[in-house]
């Protein structure tokens, strides 16, 4: 199976922005005029996507979780404002349809590298008894230093978050546009201070970034904008939509940190993606919310595959 | 698991090489200074293990597993005469011990990372129903334009070898040596003008590197250096010592070209690894035998798992 898929997924990729050597060696090499622009740093990111855990393949179809596989990576890419450059993909295949599915999985990683003009310059495939099991390290560029961390947030900027939250479960986690042209946006503003994506949830990846910068942050929770998904869901769950939209994982969208002196420089939407400002980072540790009696501590919520 | 197992592999890793930014942020930043002397490209590739199909995990155990995952990554980059700069490890985690599992894959990676400097920086973990499927990209570099590639053989060129070939399944596709060192020594010497790994059997990797080289080439087969493993395997197989050497995968041992004014400066051995000439590249497509005869058409009995 290998020797005609990487032939065919050679030429399929021939009309995607191209590496110094891509698909058929041992390795890709990526010269250096690829990604270098003036003084960059490389930045690397690796996810894996599971049957049964990420995506239902007899549900959503392989093509579909191939795009999610490339989706989930790109929004890592953008929540450290890098421009991505090229992917590599390694599959673990089913012995049934093997070919068929690495061609469906391959098209849909193909449908956002056409779009955001990646090169996909490698990969693996393998054939087993397991489920599918696919894999993908993603390499971007950033302008020295000029990368967001999770970690740069100080007591007194503004927490903001692109888009709206909760429910991604009913689909967004399949169709989800990676936030790499608000990214890019919002580094040429220059506004932003730290960041991170909405993968384990608002309130996780929240209290993840406040950890990482040495702080805390007070949330104005009637100020979190709640998907319909979240209110489709809190129907059933047992749950408000304001639950789902602060614990509901894979959401991908952009959690950031913006200074107070920076917020009127803040588009309220890039390309029709909403920017909200939900909160204030502070120096007291821990995620609260303020309220008119006072302030709440709040249980962080965040959800992960378990 | 995912939070208690990074702070573990965090701190870990934090012998090894360090990037500018490693595990623990949504991707991690490699620093030009890390990579680049002078002008070099980036040498990239990515490999996954799959239970069942490249270890049994019950026989093996996870820490050999996660040995040769690292081991068959160095090796790609050996055999693009790359130095190993960063690695990134996913992982797909049966639900049971799943920490332990970690815990023991990260080992295996990490003894090699340790014996030749290379950063850990960074992956992603995920539990799921499957069975365990351990995936690496490993980032290297090489000056630009120095990196061996499959397809600079020119007819007249030696076909050497490292090692002795055959048999890898009695053990050594799991304790197998990446011949990083001997790629280092061979690049200094600037000998070389085509290579890559054996990975899925002397023949079909010889046949894979004329095929790019758009050559052929003829081989004296009594020079094959066979080893031990092929012999025992021969003894029970129905196959002969030689059609091991010839056709089994995972030897792992480097398959070189070298112009014929610079066989004189090749070592017979490096660091206790043979180099031998197995043959010559030809202008005849295809793979032959020399014998007293005249010259035979070799099938390439490479083995690729199924």
């Amino acid at each position: 199976m290998e020797h005609s898929f990487i032939a065919w997924a050679k030429q399929r990729a021939s009309r995607l922005p191209k590496v110094k050597l891509g698909i058929g060696d041992d390795c890709a090499l990526i010269g250096e005029e690829s990604w270098r622009s003036s003084e960059s740093d490389l930045v690397v990111t690796t996810d894996s996507l599971c049957d049964g855990t990420h995506f239902i393949l007899s549900e959503c179809g392989a093509q579909a979780a191939g795009r999610k596989l490339m989706a989930v990576n790109l929004s890592d890419l953008a929540s450290m404002a890098a421009t991505p450059v090229a992917v590599f993909l390694s599959l673990c295949l089913p012995r049934e349809n093997a070919g068929d599915c690495a061609a469906l999985v391959f098209e849909g990683v193909y449908d956002l590298a056409s779009k955001y003009q990646v090169a996909i310059a490698g990969g693996d495939t393998n054939v087993w008894d397991g489920p599918l099991a696919i894999h993908m390290t993603a390499i971007g560029k950033v302008d020295n230093n000029r990368g967001w961390l999770r970690s740069g947030a100080t007591p007194g900027d503004a927490v903001v978050v692109t888009g709206k939250l909760g429910g991604s479960i009913l689909g967004k986690h399949l169709t989800f546009e990676p936030r790499l042209n608000v990214a890019k946006q919002l580094r040429d503003l220059g506004i932003v201070s730290a960041a991170t994506d909405i993968s384990d949830g608002l309130g996780l990846d929240l209290l993840n970034m406040t950890v990482a910068s040495k702080c805390g942050a007070e949330l104005h929770v009637d100020s979190i904008p709640i998907s319909d998904a979240a209110e489709s869901c809190s129907q059933t769950s047992g749950k408000s939509a304001l639950e789902h939209a602060l614990g509901d994982g894979e959401d991908f969208e952009l959690l950031l940190a913006i200074p107070q002196d920076q917020l009127a420089r803040m588009p309220s939407d890039i390309d029709g993606v909403s920017l909200t400002r939900i909160g204030t980072f502070v120096s007291r540790t821990g995620l609260w919310s303020r309220e008119k009696s006072g302030v709440k501590q709040l249980p962080p919520r965040g959800f992960v595959h378990r």
